[in-house]
Formats: structure tokens, sequence, C-alpha cells
């Protein structure tokens, strides 16, 4: 019997991985697919490998101004995906060599709980093979979800999976149904690539998501249109027929779009559809139910990431495979925490949070003071050509304690989190203002941001 | 009377320009040469505009991983001069609208301390005009130092100054004589940008400065090695000739080399020479004498920056800057406290370092542990094709306290913040490993390099 069997390989099964190896525990994984996950393969890290170079493509635009001449010979998306693959294919490998080295078992295909400690494994050629685990971890993650009766075809129709492991060639137009973090994210990247890209929002603007500021999504919507993304906004999809080797789009507003291809991405469902005959809890969209301590209504059985009702992202999975693990083997009762939870997107700009915006603390019955600094004078930001972008700090009004953040622009990913750990450690506006960061960095944009409130007002 | 009389606007000079202005004093400044002094214009903000484009002229070597096919066609210093020189100017004008703007007086002109509440502007005409202040702040910054002989004559031998402010075209050959941070920053560009470059260094490494490990200088040294600079170590130049249009520099080893140029990188001295004739107190070195506050031995007047005995940056300028005018203005006596300077360098790859190295805790009697990770399989460092650096942190062993961080590598220089509010909020080991961090971003590291200490060693 294994101490611990864990199904799925995605940043949560992963990190619960690492920390049962650390542990010297003895564990198996079961993965239907590649090793990685979703994260690894399909989604974070090969968006994130088309948006560096989506990026170098712009900055290219650039680097006259660094002395550099130049001719553009051809920018294609094709090479750009070989090299993609080889990138995952590296860390995909290093994670199987890990795996050879600590001789832990990997049982390809899909895992179904079918006793308290009894995982049953349905593989590929269809036989079935069972193994037992002292504790088992559910971390199966989730799967695209569809509108309007738009059904991923993979071919005229495709998931944001199809677009970020499948797709050789761009088309020539493709239209994104969802203004959400991964439409803005996968469309700006077809965009500079070469495709021409529509968005369908059926809200009233990009990124419609209550953490993002209004601030923030204008922002956006301006560099799109600029990029020549055509955005249409308070729309829906009505109808839609193939034709002619192109797909034909009514929207509700009567107006149609003629594209290659639709990419879809209108959020994403746990995967938990036949995960178990148990009877462990799910809750009525298929999230399956846990306590504080991440454990399910079996005692043994945990579960983290995209299969938890939490927010739906990799870092937060692998926090929670972190938290499951130190409960099942560590000493004490960990609970999870989401208080402090920093993302970022990656679309026309970086766009990171943390926190509370301004109109999430006013919800919440919280007075507050906020600052802001543009990029535009900030010296390494110049150097670096790359002047686009704010910094919004958010502070409880009587004490000017930090209560969230906004950062827009270059390594918005990054310095989000020395906010993160401001947050974190209750500072107030007067600790950031004093501190002393680096010149010329970008994280000194958190000095000036609270110039107005600890000094004073400049005009 | 002025409320204020700021001599230098340089990054102290300007910050307490900034602080007055919000503080709406009546505030004056004098200036001998370009509004920025020599950050802005001669040393940290032009450096890393070089530094910025030699990057980007590294990264070109590496973008065709993007689907990016060019033809390279030419690299010229000679044009990034020109946009550097632009990039200056945008930032230095930005400061004249303000100054404009304010209605604040600029004395253009050196300024020497003639009584208590008094400054002479010495004019570029030769005249001479006397104003009068409450309170005066010197922030005069510091001037480069010489070494064996070497006299700079702007032609064969430049200050790094003449590098960033007048070299309009590289030399065939420099020689860099000096190791440290600036000859290893301003050597690098030079290589990158075309100039067959060497560097002598008297010590036995590159930055031979007590908070940089070895491990980092061993690093560099390959680095340098694969770029083809001739690095010679544990040697100074004995004497030097010009002959032929060339210069000839005698090696203490008995070796010679001819260069077209010789670049001095041996160190910086506060400009401090005709500053007052009123008896403010300098020590031996020509530092001007402060106490906590920042005053010198007259109560109205202080001293910020480079021309005081504390690290030479320029961020500690700005630092000193606020302490000092909230000190003259403010409601509280304000202690200058430099238990957390992050630094760093930008050279072939980016290092930045706060708080103690494993050898400095050492010395201090304080027991270590450290926490290593490369950013070999950082999935955002993969994505970026950037994945040479690594991160040590250093903990107090007993309570896993963290003291200190280095970390080279891309945005080295943003990232290593973080982990100064770490030290800042004298967070553990334990504590920075379950923060939750954004996947995927550089910023992970952090966790990574906790494992080993928090849960267990992996082999």
């Amino acid at each position: 019997m294994y101490d611990l069997i864990i199904i799925g390989t995605g940043p949560g099964g992963y990190e619960a991985l690492l920390n049962a190896l650390r542990l010297k525990l003895n564990v198996a994984v079961v993965e239907k697919s590649k090793l990685g996950g979703n994260c690894l393969n399909r989604a974070c890290i090969p968006t994130k490998y088309y948006r560096a170079g989506s990026h170098t493509i712009e900055k290219l635009g650039k680097i006259k101004k660094y002395g550099i001449q130049f001719e553009l010979k051809s920018i294609s998306f094709k090479e750009a995906k070989k090299y993609k693959d080889e990138a995952i294919g590296f860390l995909r490998k290093s994670l199987s060599q890990l795996l050879k080295a600590k001789k832990t078992p990997v049982y390809k295909g899909t895992g179904k709980i079918t006793g308290k400690n009894r995982v049953e494994i349905l593989k590929e050629d269809g036989t079935k093979e069972t193994i037992e685990g002292k504790y088992i971890l559910i971390a199966t993650g989730s799967v695209p979800t569809s509108v309007g009766g738009l059904v991923p075809d993979g071919k005229y129709i495709l998931t944001t999976e199809n677009f970020m492991e499948d797709l050789e060639e761009l088309p020539e137009n493709l239209t994104v149904i969802g203004g959400g973090v991964a439409g803005c994210e996968l469309g700006y990247i077809a965009s500079v690539y070469g495709s021409k890209v529509s968005i369908v929002e059926i809200k009233d603007r990009l990124l419609p998501i209550k953490s993002i500021s209004e601030e923030v999504s204008r922002n956006l919507m301006r560099r799109f249109k600029k990029a020549g993304i055509d955005v249409r906004l308070n729309v829906y999809v009505k109808e839609h027929y193939v034709e002619n080797g192109k797909v034909k789009l009514v929207l509700s507003d009567g107006n149609e779009i003629y594209t290659d291809k639709v990419l879809l991405s209108v959020g994403r469902r746990p995967n938990t559809d036949s995960i178990d005959e148990i009877g462990i809890e799910k809750d009525e969209r298929g999230f399956i139910k846990v306590d504080d301590y991440l454990r399910t209504n079996f005692e043994n059985i945990y579960a983290c990431g995209d299969v938890v009702n939490s927010p739906m992202l990799a870092h937060v999975a692998s926090y929670e495979a972190k938290v499951a693990v130190e409960n099942m083997f560590g000493k004490k009762n960990k609970k999870r925490d989401y208080s402090i939870v920093p993302w970022a997107i990656f679309t026309a700009f970086e766009i990171a949070h943390v926190g509370l915006t301004e109109d999430e603390a006013k919800e919440k019955g919280i007075d507050t003071v906020s600052g802001y600094y543009p990029y535009t004078y900030n010296e390494k930001a110049v150097d670096e050509l790359e002047t686009e972008g704010f910094v919004r700090l958010v502070f409880e009004k009587d004490s000017k304690q930090i209560i969230g953040a906004t950062v827009a622009g270059i390594e918005a990913s990054e310095i989000i989190h020395v906010m993160a750990y401001a947050i974190k450690n209750k500072m107030t506006a007067q600790e950031i203002h004093d501190f002393i960061y680096f010149h010329p960095s970008l994280s000194e944009i958190f000095v000036y941001a609270t110039y107005d409130i600890v000094v004073g007002k400049l005009f």
C-alpha cells in the first residue's frame, strides 16, 4: 500500500509529489495524459511562452533606439510552436527524470476512486489496474466549458487547450468568444503573430472580473483598438453556421462575423465527472466539497486545485497541495488561507493584482485612500523603452495600512509580490514610502505612489 | 530668505526638492552642470540604458525560438548614444518642467557655503551671486578618482563619466582599469557593442566586494570569458605610455597591453573640496561628518548622498534626502537606518543583493543555513529564454529568520525587494515558503529555495 496516491500531475499534483518525495513517502501518481497537466502542457506555460514571443515581436519595433538595425524576414507561429513544444518538453522531461530517479511509479490512465483506499486506473488499452494508498489526493483539475451551442470540434471551434497544444498555424481570422483572462491573453498573441482577431464579450468591458478595476479594462481596450483587435462588447453569439470552410456567427445585436476559427474561452469547470464511485461529496457545480484542511468527506481523501471551489489559479493549486500534504503527514492541522493571492494577466500589457480594489473595499464598508503613479517617469521603464503602465495602491483610510495593489506594466507580475508582502505584514503607506528600493528599479514606483499620502500633494 | 537651499540636483538633491515642494516650502536649487546630476546624466540611468541595449542585442541570438527570422544589419553605439541622450533628455526635461511649474529658482553655478545661512554661487561667466536660506542641504555627490598616475584626459584615458556622457563611438580596443561594479558594467556594454575589452583588476576576483559572494564572481568570470573579455586578475598598471595614438600599459606581472582607450573605474570620492568656507567638518577622506539625523556641525546645514560616509548608491542618497528634509521641517527626529539596502549590478547578468552574505554573517558570529535554487527549471525563465541564474537565501540557523539574499539572473533587481521586505519583517523560511506567489513567476523561486530547509531535501 502506498502512503499517498496522487491523481493528476498538474501544478497541484506536482507540488504534492515534491512534498511527498521530500518527506520520503512511498508515493504513486496517476496521469491520464501528459505529465505536468494543463498548466504545463496547455495553459500557463505555453501561454507565457507565446506571450514572451509576442512581447519580443512588439519590442522589435523599438530597438533601433538601442542602435540595432535589422531587416525582419518572417514571423512564424508554426516555428514558435516548434520551440514552444521543445521548452515544454524540457520541463516535462525534468519531471519525468525526477520520477525515474525517485523510482516513483506513474500509472498512465484515468483514475477512479473505487474504495476509501483504492484507485482504479483505466488504461488506454482498455485494461484496468487497481492500486491502494493510505491517502489519496484528487488533483484532476478542470476542463473548458462551452456556451451557446458552440461545441468544440478542434477544427472550427477550438478550446484554449486546442489553441495551446494542437494549433500548428494561425488562421487568417480568429474570433475569440469571451473577453476574460484567457480570451485577452490568446487574442493578443494571435493578433501579434498575424491573425485578424475579433473578441466577443457578453459583458460591458474586457476582463469583466470583480478584482479588475475599470481603469485597467479601459487601458486595455484602448491598447487592443490600437492593435487592430475588433472588440464587441455587450453581445453574445446567438447562432453559428459552418459555411464554405468558414464559421458564420450571428451576434445578439444582429451583426454577423465570418471567421476561419472560433476560440472558446468562456471558463472552466471541475474535472470530477467520474472521479469516484464511493460518494465523495460535490456541490451543485461539481466542485469537490472540502473542509478547511482540504479533506473531503473521507478523512484520508483530500482534494486540491481546480476541483475545489477556490480561485482557479495554478499557484492556488500548488499552495493547496502543500497544505494538503502537510495535513496528511505533517504535525499540525493547517488551515487553507486565501487572504493574499497575487495574480497576473499577460496580454497587451502585464497586469497584476493582490488584495482589494477600491470598489471591493467599499463593498466591505472599508473607507480607503489610494495612491497612483504612472510608469512614464520611472527611469528604468524609460531605459527599457517600456513606459506604458501604472501602479495603484489602496490603503485603509485611517490606519493607512495597505489592503490592495494593482500594477499594470512590465514586470507587474514580479513586483506585485513586494506589495503582497506589504499586505501580509500589514505595512503602512509610511513604511512602504520609507523603504529603500534600488535605483533605478520599477519597484521604486511604490515610493512615488505613496508620496501624496505620506508627504503631501505636488500640485 | 529661502526655507531651503539645495546644492546639487542628483538623486539626493532631486528627492529633497520633491519633498520640499510637497511640503509647500520656498526652495531654491543650485546646480553647476546639468539638472539630475551624475546619476541621471553620467551614471545609473545611461548605464542601464546601454545595458538594456546590450541585453537586447544578446537576446537577438535567441529569438528564432519565438518564430522570428531577421537579418541583422548593424549595431551602432553611436546610434544608441543618440537615443540614450534623447531618453535622458526626456527625464531631464520633466525635472526642469517641474521646476518651472513650481516657480522654483535654479541657480546655475558652483555653490559655496559662505555663511551659516548663505550660499554663494560662482557662475560660468565668473560672476557671483549670494542667496540665503534657513536650511541648506549639501548634495554635491562625488567625482571619479584616479590611480597609478593614470590621469583622465578625456581622449586616451576616460572616466566613467566621459564614457557615459561624451563617448560617441567605441574604440576597437578598450582596457578597463578596475573590475568592480562600474568596470564590470561598462566593460560588458563595450564588449557587446563591439569593442575588444580587457579588464585589469588588482584583487583576485571580479567584483571584489565584501557583500558579493565568491559564487557570483566565479559565475561572472565564466560568462566574461565566454564573451571574449580578457580579464587580468591580481595585477595593476605599473607604467603607461601614449605611443602612435595608442596607450601602452605595463602591468605589474610584466605583461603589456596595447589599447586604444583606457577606462578608469577605480572608485569615487566625495565632491567637497571647496564646498564651504565656514568650517563644516569633514573626515580625513573628505566625507562631510553628519550625525544620525544627517546634520553637519551646523544645525541648519545637512548633507546627503555621496558626500557623507554611507553606501555610495543613488538610492541611499534619495533616502537620506527624505530623512534630512523630514528632520528639517517634519515633526520628529528621524534617524538614518541602513540596515536594509538592496543593491544591484547590471553586467553579463543581473546581480542583486540585500542583507548579509554567509561570510558576513560568519564574521558577525551568526550561525547560518542557506537555501539555493537555480533559474534552470523556473517555468517563467524557460518561457523568457533566460534560464541563467540562481537565488541564494541566508537564514539564521536556529530561528530560520531570513538575514540575506542574493539573486543573479533576469529581474534580480526587482525580485530582490521581495526578500528585502522579508528581512524587514523578520520573516522565517517557513513564512516565505508558505506564501502564495503567482505562477509562472520568477518570484516563485523563493518557494523552491526554502524547500530543503522547511520540508526536507529531495536527494
